[in-house]
């Protein structure tokens, strides 16, 4: 499958490896399109670069792995006729780090940076995904064996796709469809905790949604 | 010992009834000394009930299990004099139902509600637990085994005592310390997917934090 990356930093870097050492053509969008980080991982991978237009154009499903803050303006450069009709995948965090550490989120509780670039695309089929856990992780479920990722997003056409990747491309055996897009306000505000837990355990881990026998 | 539990709903009944069945004198508060559903409680199980401030009097330890937006308000009620120096354990959530379902949050991101409490009441010892989860849940673990509790306050004694109370009285193995009182607002910021998976499922479940092998 020809899959586009937007974003150039370790989420990206780890999505982009994984899919192209599968077999996946996979183009790694940036701002510009000489981008020395992109130009290193398709060097290293086999993978093409450029901009975002350059991988919004060139993939069947775009990964969205840019940092929250930057994402509404790299969708704009892909430009939304290039999304139109695509699965997005948002990977991203609405992270404000200009308090300092540890980062705030810039929107939230009756709002989420999925739904505002859903709002803002209207034709691209986003699914919000994977942003709740480490990009090691990602792309490699058995790191964390029995641990839990999650959809959602307005397209259960979309959603069902995306789990059907997620099984296939990075072992997640059984995604949580939690239904339309106002779920992502509840994917995006596990950060908090995450970061908490990030920092007292010191160690890779996982969400797991534990049932009742 | 002596046990203060604020507020008359379902996690306050949860928690009392477990508490006066394992031997505890546990006395129920509310806003009246003269209050129907603390009355019946209190026939039910052996234990006594009053006002907010009759039940701080008499708790070495209390329990706040009032709605989050009563919160303040029954806290100031029970008295800051008689809240200093002992153990809080904060089970509450800022929801917010004014807007309809599923409700928001009133207090969030770079503060929370517990926060909000320790600001009020300093010379109180705030410890943030059990608010992530069902009430039935809360005094039985082994109802989702192999899941998590946290705790989180400024005090490292009371996070302790907290955590060995968990153990004790409801069955919580391992505790997750997550240190001081601004990991409230990623143990509150849960709650919305949290009530989305509730809608989800159909089932108890909790949170489990599975790490890596």
């Amino acid at each position: 499958m020809k899959i586009a990356v937007l974003g150039t930093g370790s989420v990206g870097n780890a999505i982009g490896t994984k899919l192209a050492s599968l077999g996946h053509e996979v183009r790694m969008g940036s701002r510009t399109a000489d981008n020395p980080k992109a130009a290193a991982w398709a060097a290293r991978t086999g993978g093409s670069h450029g901009t975002f237009a350059d991988a919004a154009v060139f993939g069947e499903v775009v990964f969205n792995c840019t940092t929250g803050n930057a994402s509404v303006a790299a969708l704009r450069a892909a430009g939304a006729d290039n999304l139109a009709g695509k699965v997005v995948i948002d990977v991203s965090n609405p992270l404000d780090f200009s308090r300092g550490m540890p980062p705030s989120l810039f929107v939230g509780n009756t709002d989420s940076l999925a739904e505002t670039l859903q709002r803002e695309f209207p034709a691209a089929r986003i699914v919000k995904s994977l942003n709740t856990m480490n990009c090691d992780l990602m792309v490699d479920a058995s790191r964390v064996p029995d641990s839990d990722v999650f959809v959602a997003g307005n397209d259960p056409a979309a959603r069902a796709a995306v789990s059907g990747w997620l099984r296939e491309w990075f072992g997640w055996k059984a995604p949580i469809d939690l239904g339309d897009l106002t779920a992502a306000r509840g994917l995006e505000a596990w950060l908090p905790l995450w970061i908490r837990l990030w920092g007292t355990l010191k160690t890779d881990f996982n969400i797991k949604v534990a049932r009742a026998r």
